[in-house]
């Protein structure tokens, strides 16, 4: 395979290489040599078009159709070998392994959405007519679901095969019976290239309109702009920052007609450290947690951000413990050099924001590589300072220190949506957990016991997403086989002759 | 009972009665005597407030006490009695009949929300644990659904029962887990206030917070906004017009926390007319959808406003039969003489747009009273004129004259999104007919055959809601069961305790 630099439109390989923007190699903090091509306005507008050209017989495909060519993109991804593992690596700085494992995930996405189709689980309720019925009698009414037509869909930075081009939103998306018109992220444009010529090359086994999948590089905010007030466009996907994704909502927010918008935007995932826990087990917890919070160098949207406890006379061993478990972190690597920028640039913030400096991992000998922190505040700091409470991406953590449980009641109080909060306790804690647990479920999408939590499960009793600023529509997830009912939506067959109706529903 | 004309402010009867503003007897046009107060600011944000307050408990009650509060509200409707019928019959002109039928609706679809809630049917997925696989552990992780807080209800103008104070909205909020503050219809505001006291008896006699319902008056447009944008309202819903959807709309794009917004504004509801079908069987075609659009005076949702006929050899003999049950209808009182006003200028607008008059009904001997109209333009007019695109809120329809089927299918091109879509068609227009099908369907969230789009079924497998303009949000539906998962969100608990999960999921 080699990579061209264009964008790929509706099954042509289009635009000017030349003069466009390049990625960075992230271990060294340099330029790659490769150019992309930033789409234009004419080239968006195409991918668009014809995918909403494709939707008129991709979105009448049978399930089974689909699924096929959900799992040939999945072959074909695997197919193209080491040179994908290489590239991304080489662009994202995220290892060699960690690659591997995030190309099985994206390929059993993809297959766990082709074995949900082949099960018809997901259609339909049938409520047969009767004839007899007083006053009046009941037609025949049959719910199935249909695709909402092009979606447009945004990588993330910190994914680049599972929330990516063919990643969750994608996978969901043709699932569905969406044509998707994907936006690569500007940080692993190489990546998205490989993978969107394995999706081709699906297209092709599959016979199905090229116009199913586009997929366009670039840096340039308009881009994003243009595919989300589309008015051919019928639902947009982002995983990124609060910043971006507000933009954006703004962008839709002015739309003649409202679409949907599945921002993921990111989260603190609080963590609630019970006493008793901490007294039982405070040494092994304050490991698991710089474990969790080390994970793709703190990179991760589930990574747990800030920690609320009691100081009583157990706090100075827990938080001994974890400063110890900081100081031996290595700096790491970040996704990108400007990443990397900023990470330090809020730390450096923090120093003078009031919170206190617990641990600091190893220096970094390389201006792009980042080390991990470990802060402290007191409640009353935590609650008055914005800048503790928002999101941090990267390897930092803050330990609230609350005075007594009432306290670490009150922290929840001051947070906002999250994707997921965990709670810390054994069964000591019982009733002070049950209190936690009631205020903390109405702030986060996932409530997690004892468990960290990063890592999140591909399954159908996942949710990923949570009140809003952790996601911009908390009733969906973008993790898990529900994930497709983002993109469908119910229709009602009153009446309807069986030859016209969809199989599932006869 | 006896009309307060005050505000339910968490179970106090609240306001400056004097000087408010008051109600009309729809069949006389005058002013009826008694005033209501206008909800003032204190008192909304009073009513919001509690409610947020009521939530705590309200939201994590069992479903079983949720089921018998709905129950409850029911059965305190029903021992309303007579005085309900006979204020909703004077403020909405509606016949008694039609009344005591949607007294029956509205404590049905409440009943039906119990059965759903005793059932148990609609919670979880549980995906267990598994400790042995490879690479990594599977959590145990299960899927629920928890109530959003406190939502807004708008009342609508045309169904004074089902669609208003305890209507579906309210019903499927409460249903959920949700306090409601609801805005009463100006136009109906003595129904609005006997059905609040019923549902405040229903809270008496459960021993819930007084704050899990509040009834605000008012004519003022300012209440809408102060509720919409208040920031512990966390989802809105609405049945009304357009012009009005449309301004909430704009409102809650402003909040800085998106919530979802289930407006339900209104359709043309297209009635495709196939050939065959016109040959065999088109005058009692003809007298049906007359009939259909007479329903409620044509102040139905559902109306069927468009009709979509090949102009052959037999249309003749449909359009003389339509017109010849046109000219039977006598004129009939609209829900308020401002409505009554808007119809008739439309009418006269309309007769200058480029459409002819086929019909007319019965004239009007009282001002406020209207009478039907069939008007017909052909394709291109019908195209080119937007006013012909808009809803008419009344006994109006236009049959739009295709020169073929091609411009039959052509004509669900200009159609903006609707709630319903019928075809009315013999076997002999199959293949014709799925052609429309195919093309409709992605305009309709009701597809219908051979029956009338009025009527609407509350069941499991109902829709209605539909592409924009239909509705604000077409992933959901505001009749049926399924109406309850508007107010509802996923979350995922993951390796929780028994004694935390709720008991559905244990």
């Amino acid at each position: 395979m080699t990579i061209s630099g264009k964008n790929l439109v509706a099954g042509e390989w289009t635009g000017k290489v030349e003069g466009g923007f390049t990625a960075f190699d992230a271990n060294t903090g340099e330029a790659l040599l490769q150019s992309y091509a930033d789409a234009t306005e004419a080239e968006i507008n195409e991918a668009i078009v014809s995918a909403n050209e494709a939707f008129k017989t991709f979105g009448t495909l049978a399930p089974a159709q689909r699924a096929q060519f959900l799992r040939t993109i999945g072959e074909q991804i695997v197919a193209l070998g080491d040179e994908l593992v290489e590239i991304a690596t080489t662009e994202t700085g995220l290892p060699a392994m960690r690659i591997q494992g995030e190309r099985g995930r994206t390929v059993g996405q993809l297959n766990l959405f082709a074995d949900l189709l082949d099960s018809g689980e997901y259609e339909g309720v049938i409520d047969l007519a009767d004839p007899q019925r007083e006053p009046l009698p009941k037609p025949d009414t049959r719910l199935g679901y249909i695709p909402l037509g092009v979606v447009g869909v945004f990588a993330a930075s910190n994914f680049p095969l599972a929330f990516s081009t063919a990643g969750g939103d994608t996978a969901s998306a043709l699932a569905a019976g969406c044509p998707v018109v994907m936006k690569a992220h500007a940080a692993h444009p190489g990546t998205a290239e490989l993978v969107a010529q394995a999706i081709l090359k699906a297209i092709e086994i599959c016979q199905l309109p090229k116009g199913v999948f586009s997929l366009l590089q670039g840096k340039n905010y308009a881009i994003a702009s243009q595919i989300v007030t589309h008015p051919l466009v019928k639902a947009v996907g982002f995983t990124g920052s609060e910043r971006v994704g507000l933009i954006l909502q703004q962008q839709i927010n002015e739309r003649p007609e409202p679409i949907p918008f599945y921002g993921e935007l990111g989260s603190l995932n609080p963590q609630m450290i019970m006493a008793n826990k901490v007294a039982q087990d405070g040494e092994v917890l304050a490991q698991g947690l710089v474990a969790s919070l080390m994970m793709g160098q703190g990179q991760f949207c589930t990574s747990p951000g800030v920690w609320a406890i009691v100081e009583d006379d157990n706090y100075a061993a827990f938080e001994a413990a974890a400063a110890k478990a900081i100081c031996e972190q290595p700096a790491g690597v970040m996704l990108t050099p400007k990443m990397a920028e900023g990470y330090i640039a809020t730390v450096e913030a923090w120093k003078n924001s009031g919170a206190t400096i617990v641990a600091k991992g190893k220096a970094a000998d390389v201006a792009h590589h980042a080390s991990a922190y470990l802060f402290s505040a007191d409640l009353a700091t935590f609650k008055n300072t914005d800048l503790l409470r928002e999101e941090v991406f990267g390897s930092t953590a803050l330990i609230v220190r609350c005075k007594d449980a009432a306290e670490q009641q009150e922290f929840i109080s001051y947070i906002k949506g999250q994707l997921t909060g965990a709670i810390h306790a054994v069964e000591a804690d019982l009733d002070a957990t049950r209190q936690i647990a009631q205020l903390l479920v109405h702030k986060v999408g996932r409530l997690i016991y004892n468990q960290m939590p990063t890592g999140v499960e591909v399954c159908a009793s996942m949710n990923h997403g949570g009140p809003f600023p952790a996601s911009t529509d908390l009733r969906t997830t973008s993790v898990g086989s529900k994930a497709i009912t983002r993109f469908q939506r119910p229709i009602c067959y009153q009446n309807m002759p069986e030859e016209l109706l969809p199989s599932l529903l006869k």
